[in-house]
């Protein structure tokens, strides 16, 4: 009968295999720079998915998909009465993206599971590694909409009637790449989720630390805003007889600027900037604008919020325009569980790392999947802090330490 | 034989056959909202040349087009050895244009023939009523292409290979609108040049004057600029960490409305800025801007073509970004004729209106005719100075009074 484990018999997994498998699966829908291109539900999307149901099945694993896309590979434990304990993550990408982003979270969890079939190691509860539909949301809107239908955070029909930019929805493309399966949404219960990551930013390189325990989720708040003026010729009014909306929004974006002062944990991004009906010699009749703002603190969250409303009507008045400001998100400030923090930090000091404790800056599934079971996410550091680009790296012994940390602290968590 | 006119003999205009040939062309190309679509060398646009040609064909004029699909419409003089005195402008429009802008000097001119034809009065000098191709740059850039390859100002491969934004070359419209004619770009020789407009500003609108006298154009500056940074994911990367071009564009333009203070002579429009492969939660990579600065005094915007330099290298580097500016035309200060505008003042007077002298802060066909005539122009007031813009409207008096100033010292000027 194959032995559990314990802190005993440490169980190493294979760095080569790992590192050799992301660069394999880099190649499925690969981008002109060395990235990957693997948009939500795309042949590109469901190739990858593929190449992991072969590995999976050569370790003997089951797997189900369920209404969302969303799939499940399966390792039975010694007791299957128990819940299983999930390690997820994505294999979509952005258009241009890298071969980390979500990527190491999946395959993280395959180096996990076949690490433990090389032990012959069965742990006591069973063991899932899940794949989630569309976490990028750049094909189909919003992100993380796979975990987000299934926990129940996102409404069904916002999920499966979501259409890309061709007009094609989410449940058309789940039926044109048979990624639709028969499993209810919201199954199976999980004991616990951990998620491995790449932290996206620059924090953990800059401070020189080769893993964070991800103690929450910024809180994030996007909004759309219309600046409406009047468009006129630009050579012959005044400027002072105009109502120029760009003008209004570049003030205003530099008024947003502003009020972050130095604030380290406050975050304002603008990734859209458009005018309405172009022309370069006639002052804009309009501009649009897409806002992303982030906190790790909910209540100065709540003042940004109140600031966007103030300097955009006030950036307005004073040329003469008006805006129309559409919140059209709201992810409150999400803590993990405290349980599971500490079993990463005791995985990390037992492979004599001091891993820091940080929050994401980016959203994650596991913000949904912690609203309805115990969760964790775990960073290691990407080169320059770059992601949602080609250019992304993290490094061969960041990757191996992440997910060794990673099968220690599933390891001991479902052997409880 | 026909009497040469006088100021004992006036010749007035008939208002109401101006304003109903302005509203008949109006419908050529019709916009959805009650304005004008006549794109250079399109359908629309020959169709409103040949509704003018029926025109001008009923009072015997003669017409011939050059190998720019400029349109020389033809009545003698006395002395036909002399060269003409020319009325022009234009009658392309704006996607969604109005009925004035350019297509009020054409049908003034007409007006100006009609009148005289029912009079039964020849000038001395022969007259001609010139259409010029593509003034408005919106479907083939540059903008005043006709006026500026006849008078030598725009390279004649620029103009016969400007493409539109589905690759039609402006060689090709002019084959496929039989447009193009066989008269040599430069001729007939002018004796003088006279171009009626709307203000396209509020200017005269806002001081209650009916007319101004036009005594040259403003300077115009235009430019490329491209601020490139990196590319990372909205929310882990702190403010401090990024190279966001977005903001240092959007810095930029506010620091160049600073830098034209309270400066009534100055215009700074942003017609487009756009974001290279925009997604809401990514900082952009890159972003685009297209400047239009323009002044009265030639001395004050080359101190504004430094400051466009020196703001936004300054406003790039604060964001730890860079940026390209590319210089793509200039157009000088460019004064008027006096003798030209004494003769319009002097007409304008006659008809009970002291003028005010004004300098143009749009561009014209009327800049390019100057360099190699003797030019002047003369406006009348626009609703809310609104041009561009289906909305553009000029009240039938105005319209009327324009015309029959125009016609006056053109008669006097043609007859000296």
């Amino acid at each position: 009968m194959p032995s559990l484990s314990s802190a005993h018999t440490p169980l190493d997994i294979d760095a080569e295999r790992l590192w050799s498998s992301l660069m394999d699966m880099a190649k499925v829908g690969p981008s002109p720079n060395g990235g990957s291109r693997r948009l939500a539900i795309s042949d590109e999307d469901a190739a990858g998915r593929r190449l992991l149901l072969d590995w999976v099945e050569a370790l003997g694993c089951t797997w189900h998909r369920d209404e969302a896309g969303n799939l499940f590979i399966l390792r039975p434990g010694q007791d299957n009465s128990l819940a299983p304990v999930a390690i997820g993550s994505h294999l979509d990408t952005q258009p241009l993206g890298g071969r980390f982003d979500g990527v190491l979270g999946v395959l993280g969890g395959l180096e996990t599971l076949r690490t433990l079939h090389d032990h012959q190691v069965t742990t006591l509860r069973p063991l899932t590694l899940v794949v989630w539909t569309n976490e990028e949301g750049s094909r189909f809107s919003p992100a993380m909409a796979g975990s987000g239908v299934w926990s129940g955070r996102l409404a069904q029909d916002a999920f499966f009637d979501a259409k890309d930019s061709q007009g094609v929805s989410v449940s058309e493309a789940l039926e044109a790449t048979n990624q639709r399966g028969d499993a209810a949404l919201g199954s199976p219960e999980l004991d616990a989720y951990f998620e491995l990551h790449i932290e996206q930013g620059p924090v953990l390189e800059e401070t020189d630390e080769p893993l964070g325990i991800v103690t929450g989720v910024q809180g994030i708040r996007w909004y759309d805003l219309r600046f409406e003026g009047q468009s006129v010729h630009a050579g012959p009014t005044p400027m002072s007889y105009r109502h120029d909306p760009l003008l209004a929004a570049t003030a205003f974006i530099q008024a947003m600027r502003d009020e972050l002062g130095d604030d380290r944990d406050a975050r304002l991004t603008v990734g859209d900037f458009s005018v309405i009906e172009p022309s370069r010699n006639v002052v804009p009749g309009a501009v649009k604008v897409q806002l992303d703002l982030r906190h790790v603190d909910e209540t100065r969250l709540s003042e940004l919020d109140a600031a966007v409303t103030r300097l955009a009507q006030s950036a307005a008045e004073r040329e003469g325009t008006r805006v129309d400001i559409e919140p059209i998100w709201h992810s409150p400030v999400t803590p993990f569980h405290d349980d599971l923090i500490r079993t990463l930090g005791d995985a990390a000091k037992a492979r004599g790392n001091e891993a820091p404790q940080m929050m994401s800056g980016a959203g994650h599934d596991a913000v949904n999947v912690s609203h309805v079971a115990p969760t964790a996410m775990l960073f290691v550091p990407c080169l320059d802090g770059i992601s949602h680009n080609e250019a992304e790296y993290a490094s061969p012994e960041h990757c191996a330490l992440g997910t060794q940390v990673l099968c220690d602290a599933v390891v001991a968590w479902a052997n409880r």
